[in-house]
Parts: structure tokens; sequence; C-alpha cells
């Protein structure tokens, strides 16, 4: 098992960076969109270097899903300023387009933030939470990013495995590394596509395959386990937003991601 | 004064689409952002045509601010599938890149949603808001946007005005198109970037320009007035986020958007 930093390791090439896509960072047998946002993201820091070493805000569309093992990011530069620097990346496999980027870079503190208006959630502690396995009894398909990403929801989210759907769709609970590293910026955008979907918790099965992920990463993180929420506001038209919040172990809001996914009610 | 199509007309050519940006649609000197993303989304459903009409998410980052005057959009298919497909689009002015967006196309329905977990907001009704004005006393520059886009707010978020900012970051009132149209799915690209941004009613002054703006278009709207609320979850290292959410008359939830703004408290 790779650690995060072997698993979003990216070479710098001729025209590029080279990626080994890894299959462990996946659900079912499609490879997680917040673990290939980091690895698109690695990248695109090789590309800024040390003047805009963080992701800032990161918009990914996805084309069609690629196959673990090798794979390309072209990045390209569309505006260099003096605190961030936006680019265009695209993922690619076998010269087919998989996923394209925009991405704005900059620098990240932890400064006090000069307001907040969402103080981190009340969640039971961690060993009051469910530990979700990778492959649980009766799961459609396993969740491999689930021994690589420890999840530790709050019950209150979880009636679904159950057989009673959240009404609220409303899921929370605690996130750490298992290689037992700390989370940093790169890292933020796997923990904001969490598992499980809201769409399980209202009680759609089903993958709920990303159309296009919108992350902000606005501080660098203290050390230790992140607290997560993640709701949605509608289901219509076979589509679902989900909006994801991150607190760090100091209790700041360290970032925030939108997504729209397709679902099948 | 022209109208919302008018002034988000494009003329397909040779490379792409001409469009004449109106200096009207404007925040001080600057072409206001949901303005410019709705004339983006216009070049992209020309491109897109019957099979794919509306925007179902859009992104834009913005690079530099265009003037008012001659503009095109280079539209490149990235994507089509049977249900959405995805376009790069970016607005260019003199040759030089303004804006680069991330499209989804789709269909937009207005059937009953499958589930919601956000009713319309309570507000003062439309008589009850204020109406803003474009050029009010004291301001530090004119909001030329809302001769075209009225804005009524509710005057709870609205104390800033009077020295007495607010503390909870939320703005929320009633949208019409002073044209006297209905919204559609394009003009809802405007309403997703309403006035006052939150610094200001978190008592920052100056204008918070948009780095980066995500926007869902859930489904059609309803005839009549919208809904809208705007609240900031965090202002910390110089930067804003803002959600926007907006209800038709009927109630329902139609559109949301987030973007990240740089501010200087």
């Amino acid at each position: 098992m790779h650690s995060f930093t072997e698993a979003t390791a990216v070479q710098p090439t001729a025209d590029g960076f080279r990626a080994d896509l890894d299959p462990q960072w996946a659900v079912g047998d499609k490879l997680h969109g917040g673990y290939l946002m980091a690895v698109v993201a690695r990248a695109v820091a090789g590309a800024a270097g040390d003047a805009h070493p963080h992701p800032i805000a990161m918009t990914t569309t996805f084309l069609r899903p690629p196959q673990p093992g090798e794979a390309t990011v072209a990045v390209e530069l569309l505006r260099a300023g003096r605190s961030t620097a936006q680019y265009r990346a695209r993922l690619l496999q076998g010269g087919e387009p998989c996923a394209e980027s925009l991405v704005t870079q900059g620098v990240l503190d932890d400064a006090a933030p000069w307001w907040t208006g969402l103080p981190a959630p009340e969640l039971p502690a961690e060993d009051e939470c469910l530990h979700l396995p990778s492959n649980p009894p009766g799961a459609a398909f396993p969740v491999h990013l689930l021994d690589v990403v420890e999840h530790r929801l709050d019950p209150a989210g979880l009636g679904f495995a159950m057989g009673r759907p959240s009404k609220d769709g409303l899921v929370g609970g605690h996130l750490r590394l298992a290689d037992g590293t700390d989370w940093d910026p790169l890292s933020l955008l796997v923990a904001l596509d969490p598992s499980p979907p809201v769409s399980l918790a209202l009680g759609i099965q089903g993958w709920a395959p990303t159309i296009s992920l919108t992350a902000y990463v606005r501080r660098l993180p203290a050390p230790g386990p992140l607290r997560m929420t993640m709701r949605s506001a509608q289901v219509t038209g076979g589509r679902m937003d989900e909006t994801a919040l991150l607190w760090d172990a100091k209790g700041a809001l360290v970032a925030q991601a939108v997504q729209l996914a397709a679902v099948r009610p």
C-alpha cells in the first residue's frame, strides 16, 4: 500500500508530468475524483514552484474515468500575478483527455482568520463514530479508498445501511490518512470528496459520478484528524449537489468544496 | 439601456463568437463577473445547439478585467455525451485572455425535485425591502448593474450602510431584471453574483474582485422575482468565499454558486 505522497507522485517530462495512478485510491472500479485532483494539483505545484506553492481554488471537470497506471498531466500557465498564478491542467491517458482543471495557486498560512461564520460542528468523538470498512457485507462494490483514508462517521448519517435512509442529506465525521501522515493542502483535496455520497445516505443506490468539483483550500491545516460535514441542497433532474466542509484539529475551517454529481433515484 | 438579451448577444465568426461588452453591466469601472459569464455561456450555448441547450455547471477563472466593447469567445468541445457535453470557453479582448471557463451543458426542466433540503428562506416582502440605488450618497463608486438588475434587499443585512456592519455575513433579498423579462438559465448566472459582496456587509470597504466563480443551474425558473441569499463561511488570508442561492417565485431552488474573492480587511 502506497502512502499519499507516493500515490500522487509525478515526474517532470519534456511535455508535462508523468503520473502512475494507484488502484488503491478508488471507489468500486473507478479512481477517486479527489485523488485524481490531488495528482493534478501536485503537477501544477511542480510547475508553479516556490512562488505559488499551494492550490487556493481548483475546479475539475471529469470527462472520462482513467484506469490505474500511467497517465500524463499537461500544465499551462494562464496568468502569473504577484500573489496568485492561474493554470489550466489536463489529465490524459493514452492521449485521451480524462479531466480538465482550472487551478489558482498561491500561498496559504495558518494565521488566525479575520472573520469566520462557520465554527467547527459538534460531532460525536472519533471513538463514538463508525469506522467505515472498505468492503462491508452487502455493499454493491468495495470502496478501496477507505483503506487509505480512514472515515469515522457520525452514526446519525448512516441509517441507510440499516434500511433507514436519512431525510436531512447530511453526512459527518472524522478523517485521517491511514499512512499516519498529517493533512496538507494537496491531501485536503482527497478529503473534500468523502464517502459515502449524500445520495447513498438519502437511499439512492449506486455510484454518483462527479461531473465537476470545485475546491477552495483556505488555510494550512493543523496536525491531527479533520472534522468533515457534507450535505446536499437538492436532488433534481438526475443531478445532486454536495457541499463538503473541513475543519482541522484546532477547529479552524481549512477547506470547502462543492460538486455536482449524476444520480439515478 | 440594453435588455439582458441585447447586452449578452454574440455573433458567430470564423473562429468563435464576437460579443460587444456593455458598460451598463458593471460594478464601478469593472464589468460584472456574472454578466461576463452570461456572455460566455451564450456563446457556449450557440456552439452546443439544441442537444444541450442549458448551462448545468460553469466555473470561470478571471484573469484580467476586460473593458466595455468588442471581445471574442473561443469555444472548444472537450467531450460530447448523450445527456451532457463539456466545453472550455475563453473570453479574449485584443488577443489577451480575460477569463477561462469550464462549462457542462445539458437540458434543464421544471419537474418537481426528487428531494430538497433547502426550502425557500423567509424574507421580508419585496415592498418591505430596500431597493438598492446604483449611486447612493457616500458610496465609493457607482454600481451601474443595479440599474439593470433590481435588488430589493432585506434591511437586516444592510446595517453597514449605517456604520453597523453585520456579524453574520449574510445578505438576502429579491431580484428582478429591470427590462421586465423573466429569469432564464443564462440570466441566472448574473443573479448568482449579487450586490453587495458579503465583505461590504461585514464592514470591509472596496472592491472584492472574484478569483473564480462556480455556478450550478438546477432548474428552469418560474416567472417572477428570485429570492436570493448569499453568505460567507470565512474571511482569511486576504480571501473570502461566498455561497449564493436562488429560489424562484414558486419557491424552488433554481441555482447556486460559490465564489472565492480577494478582499483587503
